[in-house]
């Protein structure tokens, strides 16, 4: 049997969310990525100039193997839609891993599945998780169990690469890494609260992109 | 006048070529960025599991600011398509920045624009480079004029912080690098050939997926 991965999309996810993990995971042998919504269709992303075609219902996918749930203002209101809440607590009783990238992780806190557990979240959104009983946790990659947790956007990368090296071997993770030459060299250092100037992390704070309840 | 971003699609591109980038330079104040291709309307990923919709014709944007061109399987096709090339010379002439990612360097080649210039491009393909006129180089992200191109997939997401801070301002890329909380942690070293193991290096030269002309 193929790994079975799904990832969840919604309208206004944020792109690199979902396409960071993508990358990293469609390079697994033996296994099939699907991206499935609760309503296929074109689901827009939060920038509004990049639109993603959805082919599969949540019910195309019952029980992955992998679940990726990615983040974007978007997640508000698919927190509030009980199919996808249904299909994650289903998806994730019979998954081998349980994961999201960024305010993904509210989902899966909406869903129940955070409670009692260190996750991580977008840097603006982890006092957000304190509601779901999740203990908010600054790595970049959180691993509770099954659940696997990754900070901002474009943290889904080293998450996916991590899985894949659980879901195949290191070999198949390092080789994935060199067909992505992924050898950041950021051109600045302030990827995260810790680095950045303390001007920029409060401009981003009082960002209303960033707003999350 | 916004700054006019137009990044290139074609069928069977690499997802995050276009995402990388896409992700950074949707956060560049007073900028309107839009994605074209000759043929709108969805194009499909390399893997075939992802989808992206495209709204904008080449026509719809015959004079960005910036064009950012995408590699992947299908750039020799979109190598053949005169209307591709056309629009490239065309946009270049008047571009403050002609950009690629990966082997979407082949294509800006095919339109003639890496004419005795240095440039990069996915590993496996920087030899094909030559073909064009241009001389391949091991760098991360190659500036050469106005012409920038990067190395494979993932490079797109540095070379385009690099590119906001010269479209705005430092301030402005360091914000987005922490609003997309860039802080790369990957969990192996092997994302360049000088890196990664000498076998894993030979697996992926023999991987037909990475066969360029």
């Amino acid at each position: 049997m193929p790994i079975d991965i799904a990832i969840l999309l919604f309208d206004q996810l944020t792109a690199l969310d979902a396409v960071g993990p993508y990358e990293v995971l469609r390079g697994l042998p033996d296994s099939e990525l699907r991206v499935v919504a609760a309503d296929p269709g074109v689901k827009r992303t939060d920038h509004g100039a990049l639109a993603i075609q959805v082919e599969h219902s949540l019910a195309d996918v019952p029980a992955p193997d992998v679940i990726v749930v990615p983040g974007g203002p978007g997640e508000a209101e698919a927190r509030k839609d009980d199919r996808v809440l249904d299909w994650l607590r289903r998806a994730d009783a019979t998954s081998t891993w349980t994961t999201s990238v960024c305010t993904g992780s509210l989902l899966l806190g909406a869903a129940g599945l955070l409670q009692g557990k260190r996750a991580t979240s977008h840097w603006t959104a982890l006092d957000a998780l304190r509601q779901f009983g999740a203990e908010p946790t600054e790595e970049r990659v959180v691993v509770e169990g099954k659940i696997v947790t990754a900070a901002g956007v474009s943290s889904g990368i080293d998450m996916a690469l991590w899985l894949a090296a659980q879901l195949a071997d290191e070999t198949v993770a390092q080789a994935i890494q060199l067909a992505i030459e992924y050898d950041p060299q950021p051109p600045f250092d302030s990827g995260s609260t810790a680095k950045a100037a303390p001007e920029i992390v409060e401009l981003l704070r009082a960002d209303s992109r960033f707003a999350t309840t």
